[in-house]
């Protein structure tokens, strides 16, 4: 039986990653196999036509897919991801909600739906990660 | 009968996506269905284990990605992308070339290999963009 | 606003995908953007090494999938679909329950899970369509 | 170093893949990482409206990821596939030829062009593998 992480853990742990911080996403809460996310929306997040970049949003949603594979005690590496894009981004922040699919001995996946804040789901995101077998302490 | 828009145009264009320019991408030439984009990596790019970040990753291939779609001369919206993590990064630069599948009317596929500064591949990156009829001028 | 097509409609246009037909799966309800359908295993669903072929669970999903984006009513036509393997199927038979992640004018994003006969998700499937302007008249 | 499986070996070995049969598949050549299969098109590779279905292109595409894979000497286990669909198929077979992407200890991905009787490219599919560790004797 593995050990879970708490969410403070959890959230010092990501506060390490420097590129999502670079990018201004905060992990709002993890554990469990779920994590939520968030990105406050600014000029240099946009493309060159004043869109939320697609890089930006991916970014958000893989910071929330790692927190929930890692809140299951084992390091983890992402090995696939996928993300569709769904409509124009409205508003002013980005929040990322993560489900477990699978957390299996080797592979787990992971969906994430992103949503603006008008609620509507703006991108569909799909994580696998290949789990070591080393535990892993935040 | 398209016209196809000069690297020159593209790279002015993409200089202003403020996005991929925070995060330190270099379009190096684009036109003809193809693109290759450069970033110099720094501290900042990592995740908290000192790897590079996939979000980082991410978007120097979509950013290739999207220059490619628009040297065929219409705007183009992402609607679909992948990443597969093929080998931890080596050296200090990736490079991401693009390679055009398919460019039909609507729907318009391009593959990307990143590589790294040993010259090996680190990600392959699919992209899906729908373009829209409104021939695009950068 | 769009007229929903009834789940008999549906079953029996179904029943004209002669590959389906071929296959044996069995559409056992659609409507409302959501879908289920059963396959049967049977000796020539296996692969070389005795267990279901990817490509068996595959058809399985898109045909739900299929029938999900068509009961929104309009025709549609698969551009991108993805699977994830997640464990080795147990028992006789498999099912795919489709949910709808969001139905735009152009472009739907379907999720799959397909379930053996213990109940555990065995793989999960995303299609995306491309919806025409015509209606669908089954 | 591992020991590459003949063509003659793979092709042997895959007749034993009982739904490519099923389907109609047709293992041409594999070895060093590639591979090619063929698809003579009859009616039940038909959908509803008369179109090749989305199942026996991925299928096609499947047994060739692999054998590419397996002409690796090792036993792999599929974890992830993708299919984008590019244009309609025209004329009466399928040819889907394997490109290795990365050939990693541990995973493994390729990508497969499937082309019609027109020499068009219709599909791109991308495969991911987990590589086990015991060798393969077909």
């Amino acid at each position: 039986m593995e050990q879970e992480i708490t969410s403070e853990a959890l959230k010092s742990f990501f506060r390490k990653d420097l590129f999502a911080e670079f990018v201004g996403i905060e992990l709002l809460e993890a554990g469990d196999g779920r994590a939520t996310a968030k990105l406050q929306l600014k000029d240099h997040h946009r493309n060159g036509i004043g869109l939320v970049q697609g890089g930006a949003i991916f970014t958000l949603a893989d910071l929330a897919f790692a927190a929930a594979v890692h809140s299951r005690g084992r390091i983890a590496v992402a090995i696939h991801c996928s993300v569709s894009y769904l409509k124009a981004v409205q508003g002013d922040f980005l929040l990322a909600e993560v489900q477990e699919v699978s957390c299996g001995p080797k592979i787990a996946v992971y969906t994430v739906r992103v949503t603006d804040s008008t609620g509507e789901v703006v991108s569909l995101f799909e994580g696998m990660a290949y789990r070591k077998k080393e535990r892993w302490n935040p």
